[in-house]
């Protein structure tokens, strides 16, 4: 079912842009306007909606009756059959809705090999429309805020579930499966991403996946997770310690915590997500752990878990109420240990900021 | 861990069809020649391998540490911080690999949006690379032949489990639930796509995946399913009747079974993909269904769930021993029931087809 006043809305933002519409593939973008989660195969999908508010549906042959069934009268159909591919249905549905020869924006669900046939099928300038979408999506609407604090509320829970879980002996893996099934006893089946659980050394890489490892007395063990509540994500990090924390450990435990708060404090009217970043990285800059805080502060969080705005530098936009996103500092010691305190924060009216995870971030010490 | 005599069968390939070199994002070909599964997120990442067999590793700083020991000092490892974008490092690897102005295929692993911009920073001709490997990883080697066989070995005994579970009354999710279950107690954590359980009128969807709705009395139930064993993937459907079919889901599932018999014994020395999707199908076109048979006729399979060759009309080039590939007609009629009936085949020295699944492909009626 398309969602018209969101339709609405991209059409201006694609008017006041120099745009004649946008094709989005297989994404979170589709998921917002349509309620489309498209199987994502190597089989070219997804939506071409035009700034007359026209929408056209590009659907290989097995996908048809899903297609109809979701948007029925409401778009142009064309379906392609395996052999044919694409092409002459990409090129008629373009036709009908107008847009041929025009500049059209790429989303972030297209695959370049994609986009490279598209331009030998269809005269048109495609252009990346990776963020076509950010000014609609990035200021929340009321339903969504609350899909997005219960998703929090939810991680909380998990995060004190599990804390109580955690202990020298257990394997990486033993927790993270533990992870998944308390989200699941919480009534979430669906995570927002695989749990990470970097315990020791493996700390230091900010998304490490090996989950091999056993945990020690001494450790510290990184956990980031969340749910879809509704769709909508939760992202959450506690760095929890098992057994005594030496001198270092405590030190850079501090100045992390430092940084998370200093960042969430910078969220005031006008502010932007370029000076929510420097607030916290200034923190970790004066204690000589610059070089150690490997990448941005933050990122926005709605169907997706990475979207905009992101607080970073170089997005001197000012921040708006709606505005949902992580503040995330980290301190990454290879060969060591990590560090990282993260809460997803919502910008009130006033511009302050709200934050969606209340679990504690002081550092605790499994005994 | 680089492939190197993978590599060095890419580099031949990569020099007989006039490219220079190939970028590769997170994708199987990156599990394929390096052992890399990287985080696909927004950041662009992958490899950059030329003709001459030079390696570049672009990477996001927050996987630095991961990439150092993947590949250490096999490749040129170029490190982009969030703020700054990747632009730089890729053309600084290019560059130092010497591959700038050459003409470079991109495969299947990179994003619409990112070729967009590496177009704006580095001066090259870039091409559709999605079957660059192709010539390669079709034709499986034996240690890949045996864990596709194994991963059809466990397929077969889960489908034997789940055709002892299913009866009326169930929701297609839990026999959903079930079959994770099951492979996990076959000692299968990983599957290659999430089971589609279809049953009543959403057997006509080939790849439903809404598991809503409750088995009834007088359904057929299409289940596909598949795991990785050692990251090689299976894949398999059997059709199965709750309560007893009637007269005409008895000649559809006879019709379908025909056809793919007809296609297992159509491969044979010399024939083409095409030969073999089109014995199947005269099957179907004849019995008068051929407009409900809505996908090509089988894909690949190996590390990817879909790849080379694919049986479809088109695809001319002769099969070749070691070729590994699904054989699964269908007729789909909306509104009343599908019928899939599928086993994946491997290509034996002489031609013909070895089925890496063998459970039952005659309608197996729940009482």
């Amino acid at each position: 079912m398309l969602h018209f006043k969101r339709i609405e809305k991209l059409t201006r933002l694609l008017s006041s842009n120099g745009l004649d519409a946008i094709f989005a593939g297989p994404s979170t973008d589709l998921e917002y306007l349509a309620d489309l989660r498209l199987f994502d195969d190597e089989r070219p999908k997804g939506l071409l909606i035009s700034k007359a508010g026209k929408v056209f549906a590009l659907t290989p042959m097995l996908y048809g009756e899903e297609m109809r069934i979701a948007l029925g009268n409401e778009a142009v159909i064309k379906i392609w059959a395996d052999h044919e591919g694409f092409r002459r249905a990409f090129v008629e549905g373009a036709n009908e809705i107008g847009v041929t020869g025009g500049r059209i924006a790429i989303n972030d669900g297209v695959k370049a090999v994609d986009l490279i046939e598209m331009k030998t099928a269809l005269d048109a300038e495609y252009v990346n429309g990776a963020h076509s979408l950010a000014p609609l999506r990035r200021v929340k609407e009321d339903d969504e805020l609350e899909n997005l604090r219960r998703a929090g509320e939810i991680a909380d829970m998990v995060m004190e579930d599990i804390s109580k879980f955690i202990a020298a002996g257990q394997t990486e893996r033993e927790i993270q499966e533990t992870l998944v099934k308390l989200f699941a006893k919480r009534g979430c089946e669906t995570l927002s991403f695989p749990p990470i659980v970097a315990s020791g050394p493996n700390g230091s890489m900010p998304h490490y996946q090996d989950n091999a490892r056993t945990l020690c007395d001494g450790d510290f063990v990184v956990i980031d997770m969340g749910c879809r509540y509704n769709g909508y994500c939760s992202d959450m990090t506690r760095t929890f310690c098992v057994g005594e924390p030496t001198d270092e450990m405590k030190q850079v435990y501090a100045i992390v915590l430092e940084a998370q708060k200093a960042g969430e404090a910078a969220v005031q009217k006008g502010a932007s997500g370029q000076d929510v970043d420097r607030a916290a990285r200034r923190v970790i800059n004066d204690a000589g752990y610059g070089e150690y805080f490997l990448n941005r502060l933050g990122h926005g969080v709605g169907i997706a878990i990475h979207e905009d705005p992101y607080i970073i530098e170089g997005n001197g936009l000012p921040l708006e109420p709606g505005n949902v996103f992580s503040v995330e500092p980290g301190i990454y010691l290879a060969g060591k240990f990590g560090v990282r305190i993260e809460n997803i924060v919502a910008v009130r009216p006033d511009g302050t900021a709200e934050p969606l995870n209340k679990f504690t971030r002081e550092m605790i010490v499994i005994p």
